[in-house]
């Protein structure tokens, strides 16, 4: 089978496309899985340039996220029969509750491996049925995405209608969690600095939108927005550039759940502590928490919001136009 | 100024429209509002039958429901300004967190006083502001229905989007809760005898609905609908009539919220054992979770559903109307 | 190897010493444990009678709960090293979080087997590390016991500090429940029909005791203790004949975790619902939830109550004991 | 009746022993009590040295911790009568669930006022009955310390049985912290600079202590002792100075609760949000809480660890008393 490998921790420059023995028949509780697409995530980029090297090696199969189809199941399975359509937990070992010790990741390098590959075994405790109405290219976008979004509005509390959620930026964390935030009933303000991106936040359901660039004091906006009072939640994908404004648009006792430090690692700063905010950080979620998204995704019909697929052959330039970060929503690779 | 009063346990024909002398003026945290319009709930009609004389008096104010403006407010009032508009909390001293000891419920004739009056003074931690899009009339009918509908859904667990909830017949309590369901994202499955009463829960949002008088098993319909699973949560309005074909209809850990017994204690019988479920009695809410609550009708505009609107002479009337059973939504009582 | 197979549902004559081949070596995530003990629940007599016939079929290997020590691992095998001491969960594939819908259970002649036998392969996923302090007898007595009681306790919102249980009689359940109640800081009140087994619940705890036989009206005792407010929470093992005094021996708004119907399924009547009751049904509990409970075992020294311990030979007697109802504590078989 | 007022922003020296007429006779809900004894926290200090002069003004009343009896009582009263023994709750208005936009505090000189009197009236609300085993003197150190330290140990999730919690110093909070977790069955880490303050938090229940000054490296100590995991929980009393190693001393997932800032605002760093760590921030907490943490008190019998008993002629001196940060345990002022 095909596949690619990071070799080198050197970014997309250390990436090859390989050809593999394919994995041997599932057995037990495996099930063998066709890829029919993958999605890229920021971390991948991170992972091939070698930021996480103190803890893991190259020559990892990269990309955490990717949805198929059951070729073929060992002995044991009980959840899945072949042909059903079926993706994969970001976090391995983590099957429900609290993140235990031994969870790890796809597409780490590590005994797990990642997506981008035209076949892969992993235990039936690892996959989620697809939601029906999705595509497999719209599936592969959930998996590392839409959970953590999901797990930033309802892991320590959930979110509840009537209330705000303040989402920053386009990225595929931010769009997932507008689109699921609505699903909770709440109220969310979009940030961006292109008023063509507010103008399709909008369309995806965004109740008010700040473009950050035009309005630097984007706080002070969205304090306009709620009576003075602030959000009730704010999904974090900036860290420090963007945490303190952050801080300042969260209501008492409000709550903010990082999911991302795309400029570095947050300082609250006194006003956090004065005004009895809460963090929490989100490391995606569990593989029970998917199972429960998928219910919300599938009875609301939600279309994951692609911004380009690419064909197997053209993952390089997949991670190119990820690395530009002007994508709006996943970018997609066609296995097939 | 006008009221009426239960004066004797003998239901509908034990009420007099009386003329008293006006409350004092409001002092330290007391507010003094004028009622512009009240609700009626089942409850009404039990207590005016005396179903709990063991535990108060005749003489009393009916009616725990009302909505109206601000006319004066004490020395110490902070969360009012006289031209507000507010309703009461359903249960006084019920300001936050679980139901302190000392609660009491307007109209129940002890220290507390109903509704049905032309002004009254409560404390302002017993007062909730009105959402602005809402009518006195459909404010009034908020505090005990709508309440009750709001906490069966989320008191113990808030719903999550994507889960299913059993709502059952065209009562307040029932079509309030198929309304806040969908703000939560859920799927709504509703019961009633009679198709056209179906056809306006469609209308409402239902996304399935059964006749049970054509279904008397709708238990079974209910599974064929969730695809053998039953649903994650019953709004058990019924008791022990209907609690044996909810219970059928719940899914393993799932959960029934009881808030009303029309037919009697339940016995939950074997399987609700056997299959994990848990049962949790509603008793209105707090103060607190009156105010987020309005929030989430404030934003989404919810509209009560009112069956009829009766003049302040026409009480008696509204009460043959609530007695019979034929309404579908609440019956509100215009003050003025 | 030997092992006890239920051949026939026949209760205790339905069971057969038998002899057959070693489970073949572990392979990727499975572990092959030598069962040092293993120990006896009242499910136990109820599946080998065939309680749950429609269900299961005979011929399996009874008995869900025993402690070993591990022989060999699966070439995946993270979690455990050969001599490491563990036990398995009671319910399979339950690793964390909410039950899974394919759950399954030890002992229940499915997939899955029992501990009456020298050797089993197992998941990594269902074995939790024996506390130290425990000797392979204690700790065969935590799988379905011990963990059902944690559970009861703090499943659904955990006991506080200064809270009270009441816990009933003398089974294995009702007395993890004490001892585990002690460490949340809970105040404990005890049922028995024996003074002899209230000394000893003392002994082990419980703060009040109660004769039920002397004092068939418990219940009112119970208020007596709690200043007229009745307890917070209560482990109902007894079914249809304590319960309605379990609800009125809970204080309003309190709870009743069900573990047990010895006496068929409890009506909560009408005293339950105008009272704000929550009822919890209990299914032990999680394989994380194991662990996290052992954490509490190992930090407080907690000592199962072993009421007596039989060879393998003698498994017959040790069922015919459990049978009698007179033990106080649990039945263990020590297996080498 | 004799009073002290913060007449100047200029700590101690502003502040004045004042005779001014008794507060008039109670009326509707409000309570009369004679305040036996009061307590110091640090706030008091930063009050008085107008940290907050932005958001008040000087001419208060200082101290929010205090505890009497009830004198008198208006007509509504239901909670208390003359005779009762009752302390005030920190946050005024704030009586149950989360904290309402109009909670305000004592001694903070808006409405309400602080207890350095010999009588205050307040609304039967805002008052918690004292544990029968108390002094006077010991239930008014409990408000604002030992109500922070329950909820830095339960408020986003009760600590449960055999859960370690870290705690630093020997000031109020910390040590009712280290009390306080015991009755959770907790294990408890202590840090201090002194051997001979280690050896009293040994004595009133320290699992294990670490001297900071001896090992500054103190987070280390922490993972040594935790078999290199460090702690699910700590209350993090100290600010920036101590935030980074509190972090690197969580374990993955943990929780850090945040009630003071003695050396300014924490910045979490990269090991927080990589860790999946999460923080709240302790604000005291409600009326409810106070009550359901005296429950625990009552039980446990626990004993507030008390520094020193000053008379009320000597509040100056008790202030340089905490001025010097030399205390252990909490500061006194016995008004009678």
């Amino acid at each position: 089978m095909k596949l690619y490998r990071c070799e080198r921790f050197e970014g997309i420059a250390g990436l090859a496309l390989c050809e593999e023995p394919d994995p041997p028949p599932p057995r037990g509780h495996q099930v063998l899985v066709q890829v029919n697409a993958s999605s890229l995530n920021f971390r991948e980029l991170l992972l091939m340039n070698g930021a996480f090297r103190d803890w893991m090696s190259p020559n990892f199969i990269p990309a955490s996220d990717g949805a198929g189809v059951v070729l073929a199941i060992g002995e044991h399975v009980r959840r899945f029969r072949p042909g059903d359509r079926v993706m994969a937990n970001f976090a391995e070992n983590w099957h429900g509750g609290a993140r235990p010790r031994h969870a790890d990741t796809l597409g780490r390098g590590a005994i797990v491996e990642g997506m981008l590959r035209e076949r892969v075994v992993l235990s039936e405790e690892e996959l989620v049925a697809v939601p029906d109405h999705l595509s497999d290219e719209e599936a592969a976008t959930l998996p590392c995405a839409a959970l953590t979004a999901w797990n930033a509005l309802c892991q320590h509390a959930p979110l509840l209608p009537g209330q705000t959620v303040l989402v920053q930026g386009t990225g595929g964390v931010s769009i997932f969690a507008l689109q699921l935030a609505r699903l909770f009933g709440a109220r969310v303000i979009a940030t961006s600095s292109s008023d063509a991106k507010l103008k399709r936040l909008v369309e995806l359901g965004a109740d008010a939108t700040i473009n950050y660039r035009e309005t630097p004091r984007w706080d002070e906006a969205v304090l306009a927005l709620t009576a003075g009072q602030g959000v009730d939640l704010v999904v974090e994908v900036g860290g420090a550039a963007t945490f303190p404004q952050s801080v300042a648009a969260t209501r008492d006792s409000g709550r903010i759940s990082v999911v991302g430090m795309l400029s570095g690692a947050p300082s609250p700063g006194d006003g956090f502590f004065m005004r009895g905010l809460s963090i929490a950080t989100i490391r995606v979620g569990s593989r029970q928490d998917f199972e429960i998204m998928n219910r919300a995704i599938g009875l609301h019909k939600l279309r994951p919001v692609i911004d380009s697929v690419y064909g197997f052959a053209d993952v390089p330039a997949a991670l190119r136009r990820l690395e530009s970060q002007q994508h709006f929503g996943k970018i997609v690779i066609r296995h097939r």
